[in-house]
């Protein structure tokens, strides 16, 4: 049998040479399941960069309606194909299909795409700087190079390499992408990339601006990621993979944005314990079983103080763990994963208060409770922060809010960080002594509650210090600035006003925010002058 | 004799166990003058490290107006100190003591310092954006890491380690710094760190918020740039050393930013050089051989038509250099590096027009014009595209202007690109068509100026594609944007109020440009409501 084809240059053409072929896998049975995808070889991957680059330049002139024109007609796509889009992915991920993918991701999707268009519209993005004395103009403006998307196993749409935030954001910032597509959910890529191309033949972009490949060894995969002709990877996955990828990059002046390995500290300071520790034994255990906990910000440690307060959450948590089903995991790699991630933690004198174990049939595993002392975890603490990619969770008892600072302050870089206080003021000053050794050490410092829940907001940041990512002044998640990671800033010195782009000539191309002399307007650069 | 003092932990200390010592060099004679400085070992680097790291957190902390007053401390102590300085940087430079650092450089140093406290006091780096719905805060926050500056030979004043725009940049988003000076001129830095001592103690900043070393081993300066505790390296110089610290910083995840070697192509369309080709020829002279062309944005590469008016621009062009008396350059090194490019230039296949050699006495280079043609040109772009740092140019002679714009397509990344064009619009199609190559391969691109004025404004980029740095999207020059290089973005998800930063709050600190809802502004969050 012959496998899919891949999309390259604009068309679906079959493999070049492929190297092997796969299918998918059903994690509620681990039974293979739907059409065969290929293993692309050199051949294809030179093929795509090849393509890409020779249309970087034209995709860097295409006039934004275009480009917006092209993410809502693509956002319209995918809500159309939504019962389709769901089945596969369920199939594919054993995600909820309603609750989970119908009803948040695939809006939050379609959603992401139309923000980013809007941005493409009133040009967020670009933040232009006008200095009239100086003759200076200067905005973000596109790469001219390709960007290669690696999406993870974790959400099908919303951060899928052919149509998440990082697909989005490089697409709206006019620069082609490479989709590399997550291998455990290869017929969902396929028909969204299907989709992006009907899309993008209906706004008539350069044919090979989108292009999408299945799966290829992690060689050839090094070996991309560090062609000079790439201007930036977007990855979201593992620490081990991400890491090496960002080595290729780096050593090629290729821009690295990387979504890596995040545990996601949560401290309950103990106002908001005696307060309400029932309730958020309730939210904790449900935020950290959610899609089976695989989410970037799953709650992965809980920094719990000792006494009364702090037994009865932890009895209440370990009740909900005890008794709750076993998750369905996305693939065997993943429960091998969280196995060796369990048994590290273990070994690092985590004892385990419920689960622990997979559970069959399919890549099940049972929700799991750990706990350690807060010494123990000082004493060890790169073993203790081993992520645990799944529905398992380390609470940490801590003496005094003083050894919870001390906690805070031997946590690696993060995506989040979580304080819970009370209503009141009594939990002022520990927050305080927290806040101040975790702020530094997360990308999001969060008030109260679990931090898996990620908007698309302008003042998000989905990024946080290294290793959580590559570098900590950028986000992935929000629109417009995630766009910014896949920009160069460009001045103009003295560029006669027909030359620049729109929103750098005198004339305001209509409601484009610019700083002028230093603030902020919507003006032309000579309000007073009449319309050119 | 023992060697001068290294700045550690906020006092002046001999080097605890230098490798060696040194002194600077009259680079007009080439004889030693001055103090002997020392080589610092191991220790003296981890003292550094240790020191400036213990402090970052509470110099995050620390209230922005005091961090301005720093700042402007400094500038007023380097103005008051402007004649012993000069003296000393013209010593160990020779560059001009009037023309150049006395009227020039040091106001630019103490101007851009003056710069960098003004967006301190009105948090224009820090970019809040608010999202009252989604109830997130974000901005960019200090690293809470030390930055790592390494000076460059070229400005002993607005690019040296303890006073440049890395410095300001730095200590502005309140990141400790240690300076690393630059060899060349090593009293000039010491007499600067003494001005930035003094300031530090007059605002109150933590002591080891600014340190200075002289001198370390090349392998001791990548084991720093690798240093986990480090935020950041900024690094002005040469492109080998500069990478290799590059490497070792991404390693570690520390950012690199680098400004490296760059030609700053210069195009000279049909009808500039018909209209006033003599006065180019001029004005090009000029900027190539001022101070001894030792700028990073140097005209390397001229690309001139051929015809009758390129020929005279060449041979105009070819008299000045070839009347100009040989240019002073700061060290032996230089020099032999120089020799090396001008030997590599010539053997891939350009021609003396001009100069060409060493002439002493000291470190002299007589200014050096070469020719070749665009074909060849386009057979060995690598070898033609080598770096000459001094008074030396390559003249390309193009066919017609589709050469010139296959020209601009064979450069690699530079910081600036020039275009020449006539008064009238006869050059308009030509220079759409050379832009169209040259835009995407720099960061600043120029009309009918040469490259080597860099204005310290807020639409600046002294930036651009790699190799010419290692992130095309920042700049080392202008205030607030060098700034952002130095920072984290934090984000506050659901956070009380009263645990805010200032910038965050409701209520604004006072004249603060925020994001609120999509929309740029000065308000408090919510107008309406009375102050609290």
């Amino acid at each position: 049998m012959a496998a899919q084809p891949v999309l390259i240059a604009g068309e679906w053409r079959p493999a070049n040479e492929p190297t092997a072929s796969f299918r998918a896998e059903d994690p509620a049975t681990g039974n293979a399941i739907g059409a065969e995808f290929p293993v692309s070889g050199a051949a294809d991957v030179e093929a795509a960069i090849a393509a890409a680059a020779a249309v970087a330049d034209e995709l860097a002139r295409t006039p934004p309606e275009q480009i917006a024109t092209f993410l809502d007609a693509y956002a319209n796509g995918i809500e159309r194909d939504a019962e389709a889009l769901v089945a596969l992915a369920h199939a594919e991920t054993a995600l909820p299909a309603e609750t989970r993918l119908a009803k948040v991701e695939l809006p939050r999707t379609s959603g992401q795409l139309r923000q980013a268009a809007r941005a493409v519209r009133n040009f967020g993005w670009t933040q232009p700087v006008i200095d009239t004395a100086a003759g200076l103009r200067s905005h973000c403006a596109p790469l001219h190079k390709p960007v290669l998307v690696f999406g993870p196993n974790n959400f099908p749409f919303a951060f899928n390499a052919i149509a998440g935030s990082d697909f989005a954001s490089a697409i709206a910032a006019r620069n082609p992408v490479i989709a590399k597509a997550h291998p455990s959910h290869p017929a969902t890529c396929e028909r969204l990339a299907q989709l992006a191309h009907v899309a993008l033949r209906e706004a008539g972009l350069p044919a090979a601006a989108v292009q999408m490949l299945y799966r290829f060894d992690a060689s050839l995969g090094l070996k991309l990621a560090g062609d000079p002709r790439l201007g930036a990877i977007g990855f979201t996955g593992g620490r081990p993979t991400g890491l090496a990828l960002k080595a290729a990059a780096d050593a090629a002046g290729v821009l690295a944005y990387l979504e890596l390995s995040s545990i996601n500290p949560v401290f309950l300071l103990p106002g908001a314990l005696a307060e309400r520790g029932t309730a958020l034994a309730q939210e904790f255990f449900s935020s950290c079983t959610m899609g089976s906990g695989q989410f970037c910000t799953n709650p992965g440690v809980v920094v719990v103080p000792r006494g009364a307060d702090g037994d009865a959450f932890v009895a209440a948590a370990t009740a909900h763990f005890a008794a709750a089903a076993p998750g369905v995991l996305f693939s065997r790699g993943v429960l091998e994963h969280l196995q060796r991630g369990v048994d590290t933690l273990r070994k690092a004198g985590a004892a385990t208060l419920a689960g622990g174990a997979a559970a069959g049939p399919g890549h099940r595993y049972q929700p799991t409770l750990l706990q350690v002392d807060a010494a123990q975890f000082l004493h060890a603490p790169q073993a203790l922060q081993t992520e645990a990619f799944g529905p398992v969770s380390l609470l940490v008892r801590a003496d005094d809010v003083a050894q919870m600072a001390a906690l805070a302050a031997a946590f690696e870089g993060n995506l989040t960080g979580t304080i819970y206080s009370a209503a009141g003021d009594s939990d002022d000053h520990a927050w305080a002594q927290v806040a101040a050794a975790l702020r530094p050490r997360v990308g999001r410092l969060i008030g109260n509650r679990m931090p898996t829940g990620v908007a698309v907001s302008p003042a998000m940041n989905h990024g946080g210090p290294y290793p959580s990512t590559g570098h900590p002044g950028f986000t992935a998640v929000g629109m417009p600035a995630a766009i910014q990671r896949f920009t160069a800033l460009h001045c103009y010195d003295h560029v006669p006003d027909g030359q620049l782009p729109p929103e750098l000539r005198d004339r305001n191309p209509g409601g484009v925010a610019r700083q002028i002399d230093g603030h902020w307007c919507v003006d032309d650069v000579d309000a007073g002058a009449p319309a050119a």
